[in-house]
């Protein structure tokens, strides 16, 4: 039953049932992910990309490719803004579910919203529908999936047609449909990490087009696998050894995983984040300088050694920011690790001698809180022989420690210049825009058309 | 090195490096594909990709979708025709690897050779590093894989990575880089077949796509994974147990799997054929009517279980390929279990009745001997109590039991006309094109354009 009670309510989740403080998360997260994805523009992975989607078919059309500023078809803007927005490691996660939704929502959510005409309203509501669907498939595709698989491309497949369904206004029917028609496309695997190759970007492109087809292909008339999640060949079935279908149907209507998202601060994946901030609470408690320190362990989750384990020596800017020794240096030496640290200094002799003194250790508290708290412990050693513990139990971004509006809007426009994608001005009219979307009779462009 | 030496292999293939008879074969292999590729024609669910396709950015270019006869870019006629190929059941098999290369490979030799003006001996050798890739890979792959994921879906995205990179001249490194771009967006479950749902159709117009583009990509410098096939966050560690990569370089440039592939007689699930075919041996022998037929039992292996086992009241045409009783039935009736056969029979009162007294048992032999052969064995028990035994070594259309060119031809008229997609003079010019296809310096159309 679980797959047709997550597609039920996937259509027919309507915008007076959404809790007005998650209509303001989903906002936050729309403003969020817009900086994240002009931030890709210029990106050798994702300008091929999107070459690829202009040449096969778009170049004009009624949805917008934010980093070229050109149309193209729903299909094909979806799939570009897709492959932009998740290579600067700034698009929000949620926890539990070790998923990126942003990256493959807010494309699909735009592109469809633009092509159809939709309201501003309808376009948080479908983007609330894909939140839900992807963290839910996602905590119940499990540990064992993650380790192998990128859950953002696989539950990011659902999530996208969750979306484009609700804007398309399929009933519950035809998003089953559309779910079994997704499900059976999900796809992506880690191997990628292991030589730095540019697959991340394409497992979101791949998702959401996936997803958006499934959607459109079920308001044709096209079928889908009744029980793609759960059933005895679904996505479960060949994909996971650990998955609680309990997990698809929690706390529907009530229980609004969309607010559980976090914001990411560091330019890094997250799975660094709960080390990067015990470091730098442990530094700056003991006033330690860089020099100071001899050895950093960090005491992680599985995970974070599943993910970050095979990167050893980092040989690129996008593979350093799975570097758990790349981003303590960077945080102990600039307090930070945002785009400008890893695109300066991720190479510096003294980020690469300090990266070299850490290294990662299973936790089995950390462990076992994970994935549904993320928690930061290191212990350092230093140059002068004492041993200092550091720890946090919400990374900065986490609901508890969230971003506030002024920080987000900043994020985005840090992100825009850091790519030159839009000049200060257009990202004030377009951020302007983006936080009244609840009051647009319909999604316009964000971005002028291209000269 | 598995994945390195098959795309080397697959990069530096040369139309000289083919024996004829393997040149000859591949083009049996695309007249067989083009009959099977019309018949789609006004299938439902390949009609709505289709219009997917044109409405996504599809509807001009020059590449050209079959059953519309209409243009796109090589990216969603790959995907047009990928779906059109699969849906009657007529599409090749290659036994050893329960893949078929068909309705992945040709759609994307026939979209890129027209795209990029190239000739016909290119399209030939890039089908044959298609069908050489796609079999190896799902040989490694093995079966259990094949229990829950359609082999056709998954190896079909490296099948048709290695096309269309065989064709854009991709070199070694890039055609790795494919690989790894395709591996890590293959996809395909079988769980849709206990619902009857479309997504056979939607498994190989995603493999095609995905392939397609994978090496689109490659060539403008986008990287994948090194080792996506082995590697231990690569495809057969996330959805095998029994991978083998020594079947990945098995006798390449020597081993011509491309020649093992059989053509399908009648128009169903390929696990079906070895039964019919025992059946009618043993129905000929005895001179048996199917009045005669109080019970037959299937000798089969786990695959066939597994694939038609779930289908036991089938409620439409297409499902009704996939259960073994209905086919055994019209055989049994008819002679054959052809296209009209089952559009005609498949609900016929005494069909279904035969139906129910067929049963499948799992074969010792028949298993052991599975995948490399498929054998037939049945026993038939009789209204008047004899107990017999059929058999068959190589159902009708495997290598040792070939199709003539005149049975192919015949079967591509067929199919043609079956779904109106063409004339019968239209067909003769586009076969006796197909026929002369290596000596053509560039591909053109093969149907005339919509008027």
């Amino acid at each position: 039953m679980s797959t047709e009670q997550l597609a039920g309510f996937a259509a027919q989740l309507r915008f007076e049932h959404i809790p007005d403080t998650v209509v303001r998360k989903a906002e936050d997260l729309l403003v969020d992910w817009f900086g994240s994805a002009l931030a890709g523009k210029g990106a050798r992975p994702v300008e091929s990309i999107v070459r690829f989607a202009e040449g096969m078919g778009g170049g004009a059309g009624p949805s917008e490719i934010l980093v070229h500023r050109s149309g193209a078809s729903p299909y094909l803007a979806a799939m570009a803004n897709a492959a932009a927005s998740h290579v600067a490691e700034q698009d929000d996660v949620h926890n539990g579910s070790v998923f990126h939704p942003a990256t493959v929502v807010f494309p699909v959510a735009l592109a469809a919203a633009q092509t159809l005409g939709a309201s501003g309203a309808r376009l948080l509501t479908a983007a609330v529908a894909g939140y839900e669907v992807g963290i839910r498939v996602g905590e119940f595709l499990g540990r064992s999936h993650y380790k192998v698989f990128h859950t953002t491309g696989t539950a990011g497949t659902l999530a996208a047609a969750a979306t484009a369904g609700q804007l398309l206004g399929l009933d519950a029917a035809q998003m089953r449909h559309a779910f079994g028609s997704a499900g059976t496309q999900s796809a992506g695997l880690w191997e990628f990490l292991r030589t730095a190759a540019d697959s991340k970007q394409l497992h979101t492109a791949h998702a959401a087009g996936a997803g958006l087809m499934s959607a459109w292909l079920a308001r044709d008339g096209f079928t889908g696998a009744a029980q793609i999640l759960e059933g005895p060949q679904g996505l479960a079935a060949g994909m996971s050894s650990d998955a609680d279908p309990a997990r698809l149907a929690d706390g529907l209507g009530t229980r609004w995983a969309t607010a559980e998202t976090s914001f990411k601060f560091h330019a890094s994946c997250r799975h660094t984040h709960p080390a990067a901030d015990a470091l730098l609470a442990v530094m700056r408690e003991h006033r330690l300088q860089p020099a100071d320190i001899a050895e950093v362990v960090t005491h992680v989750h599985q995970g974070a050694i599943d993910v970050l384990g095979p990167v050893v020596r980092p040989a690129t800017v996008h593979q350093s920011k799975f570097s758990m020794g790349t981003v303590l240096a960077l945080v102990a030496r600039h307090g930070q690790a945002g785009l400008g640290e890893f695109d300066r200094h991720f190479q510096d002799p003294a980020v690469q001698a300090l990266r070299e003194r850490v290294r990662m250790e299973l936790d089995a508290e950390v462990d076992q809180a994970y994935p549904r708290r993320w928690i930061g412990k290191v212990t350092v050693r230093t140059t002068d022989g004492r041993v200092l513990r550091g720890r946090v139990d919400e990374p900065k971004g986490d609901p508890g420690n969230t971003l506030s509006r002024e920080e987000i809007n900043a994020k985005a426009l840090r992100l825009a210049e850091y790519s030159g994608a839009a000049t200060a001005a257009e990202m004030r009219s377009a951020l302007d825009r983006l936080w009244g979307i609840a009051q647009a009779p319909s999604v316009q462009r964000l971005m002028p058309a291209a000269a």
